[in-house]
């Protein structure tokens, strides 16, 4: 008899939270439970998730008992919790080993990237990877590149501003760093496959919808508008400097979120264009798994697929 | 056209180098040259291997530049460093990058256990891996966990005691855990067909002669022996105790070689009958390929196989 497997899920309200929400219910296959912390409980956001019938619970992370109650019965732990918080997830992870959790899925979601020493929110979750790995616990850690949504081009006329947060309007060294990109709105429906696949047990999986340059990208965004772009040019060397001015204003400010934020960015650059990690290349060296070869059935939006709807207007801003 | 693999062996004269000589050797398959350095390069263990003609390089380990000529042409690099020493692995890996060795086997050969957190020894050589990684050089990792010559039992009769390191006269926890165990000898047979084979490269592979517990290492020595034993038994607790003990050791005195081996044998313990990590199934979960399964042709010594010359008086002190 087939029965639907109950997720637990953090960071529901995320970005990625909410897309991996979207994608468990659109399949069918789960049962979702959301954990939020008590400080969050009344959010709006939340509020919303409460509305449509969603069981909330509403714990600390550091409540490990309460923890093993929400947690007993889960099939899947899935956690997206927010960037500044990674290492909250350890007494989780122990509470999932107590309560038999099948699968937990660490709070991943990234780049492809080195395990340690190019990133900082990577070596962050680096050390929940070792934690869950000391525990023994069945895992599977899942990134998604960059997302399409933060990865295409400024128009002159300003059509598409409405749907950026930031303007990109420049090209990182020769433009010809490959990357693996992912349409926000289909990491949560790789998740769904994800999670349910034995493949993907104890591996490394990550998630693509192109793997495009950025020279590609900008062609593909001229050819699309019509318009004609001029970006600007950042150099390796001033990638560099970046990071090390945001090191070195971390360094003063260790507790400043936003200077977290800086390092974030700037290693992000660092790591795509001068290291060139986000490839599918460096992907199967460090052992992942390609999503789109284990789901050939699935056709992940392509960014084609995705810039026309921003052209149309139907582009939609993250982090709004 | 065949071509013999060029290998260039760092630590060739320990107890894991020199079996890794022999396999190479043996194996006829390689060019092998050895790295020492200059305070070790008048050692009569070296000066043996020169009169065999094996051609030596004598280098500080931090002088790049001479690294990188060593390691021209080089195909294989295999490091069998002493445990203190591993850090100093790093420069050999930049250098072998620019070199474009091919292959990398980083000082390895313990026992299987989690990246962080419950062996120093471990956590050391992740650095290694991890720094290996961030180069994105090709590599291999083998363990080997842990070797028959270490791991059976002190007779009555004292007709072992010559080839014992230590009495082995205990049993740990319930005996019951199993552990991954190879033939000291066998280790550069392994290593030989390991690192000529494409499934092993960047991944993680453990060789094993035989998979045994202590229950059952004991039960086959009294079988062949014909003497009873009757080991005396130490607990979990105690294990834990132990490692406390040599932790504050270590912390007392943190630069003494000694403490730091204090700390190495109470944490084998610890992970091998505690956690019980040295296992097939652990090394599965951590994603190890399995030697003894890639080279179902080959034969490696079962622990019978050892103890009948041990008996005999052919076994060999290891370290001695």
């Amino acid at each position: 008899m087939f029965s639907k497997k109950k997720v637990l899920l953090l960071g529901a309200t995320g970005e990625t939270g909410s897309s991996i929400l979207n994608g468990l219910q659109e399949s069918g296959d789960f049962d979702v439970e959301v954990l939020v912390r008590p400080a969050s409980a009344n959010k709006p956001s939340v509020q919303r998730l409460r509305e449509q019938g969603i069981r909330i619970w509403s714990l600390e992370l550091d409540d490990y008992n309460e923890l093993v109650s929400a947690l007993t019965g889960v099939d899947i732990l899935i956690s997206a919790i927010g960037p500044h918080d990674l290492l909250q997830q350890k007494k989780l992870l122990q509470a999932a080993k107590l309560a038999g959790v099948k699968r937990i899925v660490p709070c991943a979601f990234m780049t492809v990237g080195p395990p340690q020493g190019a990133m900082l929110l990577r070596d962050e979750k680096e050390e929940i990877y070792n934690a869950i790995k000391f525990l023994g616990v069945p895992y599977t850690v899942v990134d998604v590149g960059y997302w399409y949504q933060i990865s295409y081009p400024t128009l002159p006329s300003g059509k598409v501003d409405y749907a950026q947060i930031v303007p990109v309007t420049a090209i990182h060294g020769d433009g010809a760093a490959p990357n693996i990109l992912t349409d926000l709105r289909d990491v949560g429906r790789f998740v769904a496959r994800i999670v349910l696949d034995d493949r993907t047990l104890n591996r490394y999986v990550y998630t693509s919808g192109d793997v495009l340059s950025e020279n590609e990208i900008f062609r593909i965004a001229e050819e699309m508008s019509g318009e004609k772009l001029e970006p600007s040019r950042i150099t390796n060397e001033d990638i560099e400097t970046s990071v090390e001015q945001a090191r070195a204003a971390l360094a003063h400010d260790p507790h400043d979120p936003m200077k977290r934020i800086g390092i974030y960015l700037t290693q992000y650059e660092h790591s795509k264009y001068v290291r060139q990690d986000n490839s599918p290349e460096y992907a199967g060296y460090l052992g992942y798994l390609s999503a789109k070869k284990l789901y050939p059935d699935f056709k992940p939006k392509t960014f084609r697929d995705f810039f026309v709807e921003v052209l149309a207007g139907k582009g939609k801003k993250v982090y709004a």
